[in-house]
């Protein structure tokens, strides 16, 4: 017995009062009611089909139909899936102008008009809603169009993918019957046609007679009897309305709810119901449908790209039965090289579809992706809507109509978006590869691109199997600060846990690399260096592939896509007109001169991140490491100014590379933030090691690591908490800032230094380390005689900081959001922590979004214009920027124009996508200082 | 050699044209240029002696004298040590002003007048700067004393003190001289005084004569000339210019730093300088000296109580070389029993002095503390200022002088302290005990009063000895929620870590338990039951005592003063005061029946804070946690449902109890806050008993235990996060809240439940939580068919729920201010790992005060007060209160009161300290709502 199942209504309520007027409109024959603006309320296929048919531009031929409004699909949840009164009439009357234009007559059993009824929402939601055609067909009508057609296997054929579909959406679906799986009512309908099949010795569909479809149409309708109780409608009407209905009832189906979460649509949208007259490419030799892109949506190049198939129907050319034919020469691909042309094939429809072509990028001044159907020679519109393209093209069309004035600078600018631009600068996974594989598990999608390697399961393997040539993916259950090094060498990192701000995200979106974190899905078995992921085990050595913008894991090698000089060419040109529009400087979070140099490239106009305290992370860094470690376990403030003397030179030079790297713009450096446990080593040998550099022994080593452990060290003794309870500490890491730069400056290098103090939730602890600051700066003129440019200023990331941030103003020069450490304690979510629960907050809407992902408007945006108001108050020039995690996310990008930010600095690979947000955000909304 | 020690300046810069005109003030023979009021000019002992002398009403017989000014201390720091050049004048001429009224002459060889010199800041700081006595004794002016009295061991005696004391303060310590230990120049003049004693056979100084004190002073002169290379001034006009400097000098000396930095008085204050013509209360059997008290102080019953010491100086008293004779018979004690009264040896001057008192007391409204001294028959008042009193003492002396109409009833409220209402509640060790001790180390006090008991490590001995009738003192470098038991059955806590809101300050405060936290000096030595502390061992069944009101610690048992039903009485009659005052009302935290009956006692007026998981500490409560762990630990729907429903009646029980206790009173159940991980028990043992009960291996119990772990738990998955979460958590609390009432309220009870939901950051987490909580309402309804009246509210403790308060306030009825953890977010301080920063951050002035302790008002108290105007902006009638650890502190309730909240909520035994703290806060801001 199937189930029931229980389906939910939309929240919003809507009573016929708030109905409009008019709940159907009527397109075709050169007319329509509506047109491409009205998406919200026809949807996208209704508008576009409205504006192809009736615009005076365009006036195209477009087969004619009726769409009726997104409206009545509120209307139909909130009111028990009844219609309102009038509909039925309305309905009626736009049958009639059918009717009238095509000459056809609904239910007619001479001269048959035959619809498709299809959804429509406003924004594509492609496969996730129902479609019926043919609709029409009865015992009644089949004679005539037979008749008509002298094609009785076309009219039974069409007759059983009538059957077949409608019980399927209409009887089964819409009626809200849960069906076993593999025994829904279509795959029962699929195995009495296979048994037909066996029967006649037919090996495909097409192999079947018109008497054999006949046959089958019989046994059709006796086992929908037999399964779900009641007869297939033989009522024109009756198809009708049944079809309409399923359209409404697979807007609440479970597809297209799952879609909506993911694709952040609304439930209150609702789809619009579209019917229209059929026309058929499979009449023939002089019929065939297709599909097509104004431009080539996979490179951007300016030619007419797309595929037909002679004599068939839509869906034959979705479905891959048979290769389609390119419409054109530059639309051959590697399967269709030896296929003729529709320019050769239909010299005249091709004419056509090509002026159209054209018609419509001059009208709608974008790229669009079209369908087609030629029926005995004539040529019908049936879709047409602004076409996906992929980052490449879409970065390449919007510089080429810019160009050819086909769309205005502003206008292209829009139309790139930021993942878009990210493709640019990675190798990805061959989407076409992609589009077919089923992937192993889903995480997040942390560091950006493709990835393909061999698992392994520490840090220390993924170093020694990479010096051995080979090309890893480092898996852990999480990251640490340990784990660094292993994390460079591996191709990507896969996490089991953490979420979109955990050390293995941070890590990796700063390098650019390749990172799927919080993958729940992984069990990571220890001791045997494997892991088990739904049915499937993964061993050390496996190959596994990532695509770490989805989050997606493939089993096995994907193929990888590079992007190549000419890319960078096209990036770099784009760029520059978001430059000429954008308000909003754009730096740079980057610790190293390899990065600060790579983010320059991408346009970066400042470092406004430089972690001191990154020099002890990573390759080559053990010896000051350990220096670092001895200040730490130091006890007396002499023990700690030996060592700090030790670090001394380390720190200094480490700056100067960057510095120079960075010449001519400002760098931000942060004073040590972190708390010192996070740096005090886990094995045992390194503890003895450094027990032996300071003449302690192995167990009072141990007590003093144990001293610094703390049960919320996010909370705890950290950042400028450092700086005043050990002033030494400021003092020779200013020291080292400074002199790196004197002796830069002596060199001839421009260098502007910038002193940032974190964690400050005090007015007095900024005016401490200040004077420490001014007191240290003066020693080092001294030695050196050279001015240093400097500032000094700090991050705003306590709820305090920005409340009392007109206070801080009066010694600070500058601000910069940590956004990150803001977020934390303006919801009291630990970032290491949040993971878990925060992913159930998105599933149940309890929040939008993750707020380490986009910052939170109405909380931490608040304490952002609360800081910036009170700041700028007692400081009009103080200079404000944002330094956390979402400073390349357009949307905070976005938050952050309008807030009146200096700049906003990120990532060098998020540096374009800033960038782009930025412009964007500048058209939107303008503001005067630039 | 002795080191030069650099002193510090007063931050403060004082130039000449800042100074006030008049730099001297007189008083004495009826009248004086200043009065009472003008404390911060004159110092407190000034401005006393000026009222005394000068004030019609009084007119008291003061030794005509003058004072310096307190400008003249920040000048004197500010100016290299110099003076005004008017100064000297105005000195001179206010000299001749003495002369005029005494009939002697400064440095007059016939009749000289001799002056003392001393300190006196606004605010007493006893004994922390110095004292001249007999300023103008030289080798010329010495014969004519001795013809004056005759009496020349009296006059060498002055002699050698004065060049003790001046060697001493003026040209050692007010030259910046620091002296190695015991080897000052005082010491080094005492070692010659020892010798001479040992040479002539004299026990005593007494013993001395006229010719060996004589000399003595030539060979003290000698001594200073060879340890401090200067001669003792033999002029006294130089005298009197070296002790007026040495006693501004003594404003920056180390022991007034110190004490300045304890008691929070500004360096800038300084200190005045008053000269007066000495008196002398040892010039035979008609002279004397002493102190007293218009009323008792230790008790505060209406009676002359002093003491006085026949033909002696002041510093005899205070040395308690002699026992010094009561004034009255009302004022003996034990040792003084058998002696003599003033009353009986000195009648009239004893008449004299109480008509005195009474005079005083009419006209300061106030008890006050005197010095007098009788000159051969004739008695003069040196000093009187407002007495200090302990709490007892205080709090009878403000009903009294209410009742006696000496003072008004806002007058008297504002006498009382809250630290002097808690020791009405308390055992204290005996102020008299203490005052002699020294303590062996210093931590915060963490729980008030005091405790004597045998030091065990652990909670198992605490309970064991405690059942074996000892009395023990739980001693942990931290405790835990395990440590509960142990908690109870000590006299008191002491922990070598934490702060002020730490677990063991936490629960201590809550129990009104004498408690000790964060006492770095202590050294644990795990394995041994011993701690270090300093150069001292203490091993487990050693003594020791505490005094939680001021944090310190003591070895052996010191005598404890219990609190009687007098007192307790005299409390009540106080509160009632206070209750016709107030505006804000005061409610209570607390878990448990017992503590909700003691609250109730105090006068609280409902609970504000229920923690429903603190059912699941402490005794009797293990088959609860037992089912807690049970629920925690399940991994699917159904084992947590199971776990839950076991849980229920225990919860609903403890529910019950507290509910009836409370009848007719509001019980705000704030839903389980923790992070579950919390309630994970350590030991292997009590895991093994919960996989069986759970039917799980020990290996996969582990696992669940580890996936529970945080790295900050503080910002992690707790509060409302545990509700959304699993929502059957919320709904079992809520059913155990609702049918608790349900069934009190069917036996007659009246109960009024308010459901609190903990850690809100968001809107969308109070509506989901309201619903279920609704939802299980009209459950519970239906099954009892009672109506309960209860409310749903919110604890704002995030900074973003303070931000969205006018969105919570649609569906919240209450707010409720978590200031600890809103202290936690908004300074980003974890209050755990706080202590250590937070104690150098209070030490270098970073910040004012310890903001667990008392509202930090510019950044959380900003948010505070955005939280209410939104709140209320949305809820009129919104009720608001706080039930953070600062709502039993004063400066807390004061702001909590302006900020126009309804109510503050505290531990029980703070309920006295907040109602008066409240009655003391709308004398000082009245406001209309009561």
């Amino acid at each position: 017995m199937p189930k029931t199942a229980v389906m939910k209504k939309p929240a919003q309520k809507v009573s016929k009062s708030s109905l409009s007027k008019k709940l159907v409109y009527f397109f075709g024959g050169g007319k329509a009611d509506g047109k491409e603006s009205m998406k919200n309320l026809l949807g996208g296929k209704g508008a576009n089909l409205a504006e192809m048919a009736g615009h005076p531009a365009l006036k195209l031929p477009v087969p004619p139909g009726f769409t009726i409004t997104t409206e009545l699909c509120a209307y139909y949840w909130a009111n028990k899936r009844a219609y309102p009164r009038q509909l039925k009439a309305e309905v009626e009357k736009n049958l009639r102008r059918i009717e009238e234009l095509t000459g056809k007559k609904f239910g007619d059993p001479k001269n048959p008009l035959l619809v498709s009824v299809r959804s429509g929402a406003r924004k594509s939601m492609p496969g996730m809603m129902e479609t019926i055609l043919n609709c029409g067909l009865t015992e009644a009508t089949i004679p005539g169009l037979i008749e008509l057609t002298k094609n009785p296997r076309f009219v039974y054929d069409s007759y059983r993918r009538l059957i077949m579909m409608y019980s399927d959406v209409v009887m089964e679906k819409g009626a809200g019957i849960e069906a076993e799986d593999n025994n829904g009512i279509r795959k029962q309908l699929e195995r009495v046609m296979d048994a037909m099949k066996q029967k006649r010795g037919a090996k495909s569909d097409t192999d079947l007679k018109a008497g054999d479809l006949k046959e089958l149409t019989v046994l059709f309708k006796a086992k929908i009897k037999e399964v779900l109780g009641k007869e297939f409608p033989d009522d024109h009407m009756a198809q009708l309305w049944g079809s309409i209905g399923a359209v409404f009832a697979s807007w609440m189906g479970n597809k297209a709810v799952q879609y909506r979460k993911i694709e952040k649509i609304p439930a209150e949208w609702g789809t619009a119901v579209n019917v229209q007259s059929m026309v058929f490419g499979n009449m023939g030799d002089t019929s065939a449908t297709g599909v097509a892109f104004t431009r080539d949506p996979g490179t951007g190049e300016n030619y007419f790209y797309g595929e037909f198939l002679e004599n068939a129907q839509g869906e034959d050319v979705v479905a891959g039965i048979r290769t389609p034919h390119p419409v054109n020469s530059q639309s051959r691909n590697e399967k269709s090289r030896h296929l003729k042309t529709m320019e050769e094939m239909m010299p005249a429809c091709y004419r056509e579809l090509a002026a159209i072509r054209a018609k419509l990028e001059k009208h709608y001044r974008d790229m669009l992706d079209v369908e087609f159907t030629v029926e005995n020679g004539r040529l019908w519109m049936l879709q047409c809507r602004v076409g996906k393209r992929n980052g490449p093209a879409a970065v390449r069309m919007a510089l080429d109509m810019y160009r050819e004035k086909l769309a205005t600078r502003d206008e292209v600018l829009h139309r790139v978006t930021g993942d878009q631009l990210n493709e640019l600068l990675l190798p990805i996974i061959d989407p076409k590869a992609e589009a077919t594989t089923r992937p192993l598990g889903k995480g997040l999608p942390a560091g950006p691109g493709g990835a393909v390697g061999m698992v392994v399961f520490n840090a220390a393997d993924a170093v020694k199997w990479n010096k051995e040539g080979k090309k890893v993916i480092l898996v852990r259950e999480e990251t640490n600060p340990e784990d660094v090094e292993g994390m460079r060498a591996a191709e990507a990192i896969l996490t089991a846990r953490g979420g979109m701000t955990s050390h293995a995200a941070l890590v990796a979106r700063g390098w650019g690399k390749c990172c799927v974190v919080g993958c729940d899905a992984i069990e990571l078995e220890h001791g045997t260096k494997a892991f088990k992921i739904g049915s499937e085990t993964v061993k050390e050595g496996d190959w596994v592939s990532l695509n770490g913008s989805k989050g997606t894991i493939y089993k096995g090698k994907m193929p990888l896509v590079e992007p190549g000089a000419e890319t960078k060419k096209t990036l770099g040109e784009f760029l520059k007109l978001c430059n000429q529009v954008r308000a909003l400087k754009v730096w740079t979070n980057a610790d190293t001169p390899a990065d600060s140099a790579q983010a320059r490239e991408y346009g970066a106009e400042g470092i406004g991140l430089f972690r001191i305290e990154h020099m002890f992370y990573g390759k080559g860094s053990d010896a000051a490491l350990f220096q670092l470690r001895k200040m730490i376990m130091s006890k007396t403030l002499e023990e700690r100014k030996a060592a700090l003397n030790d670090l001394f030179p380390y720190m200094k030079n480490d700056l100067k590379a960057t510095f120079k790297v960075m010449e001519g713009m400002h760098v931000t450096v942060r004073l040590m933030d972190p708390p010192l446990h996070e740096f005090v080593p886990h094995q045992k040998e390194k503890l003895q090691e450094l027990g032996q550099a300071l003449g302690i022994s192995y167990e009072e080593l141990e007590t003093r690591a144990t001293a610094l452990r703390e049960s919320n060290p996010m909370m705890g003794h950290r950042g400028v908490r450092l700086g005043v309870t050990y002033p030494e500490i400021t003092e020779m890491q200013t020291r080292a800032i400074l002199e790196a730069a004197a002796e830069l400056i002596k060199e001839g290098v421009k260098v502007y230094p910038d002193i940032m103090i974190p964690v400050v939730s005090l007015e007095n602890e900024v005016t401490d380390q200040t004077a420490i600051i001014h007191r240290t700066y003066a020693e080092v003129y001294k030695k050196h005689g050279v001015k240093v440019n400097y500032m000094v200023g700090t991050m705003i990331e306590i709820p305090r900081a920005c409340l009392l941030a007109g206070r801080l103003a009066e010694t600070m020069e500058f601000f910069s959001f940590g956004t990150n450490d803001l977020t934390q304690m303006t919801f009291g979510y630990s970032r290491d922590d949040s993971g878990y629960f925060l992913k159930e907050y998105i599933d149940k809407k309890i929040i939008p979004v993750d707020p380490f992902q986009t910052i939170d408007q109405d909380g931490v945006g608040e304490l952002i214009k609360i800081t910036v108001e009170r700041g700028r108050k007692t400081r009009k020039d103080l200079k404000i920027g944002i330094c956390g995690e979402q400073g390349g996310e357009p949307v905070s990008v976005e938050f952050c124009h309008k807030a009146g930010l200096n700049y906003v600095s990120c990532s060098p690979f998020r540096v374009p996508i800033a960038i782009l947000s930025a412009a964007q955000a500048q058209l939107r909304f303008p503001r005067k200082n630039k």
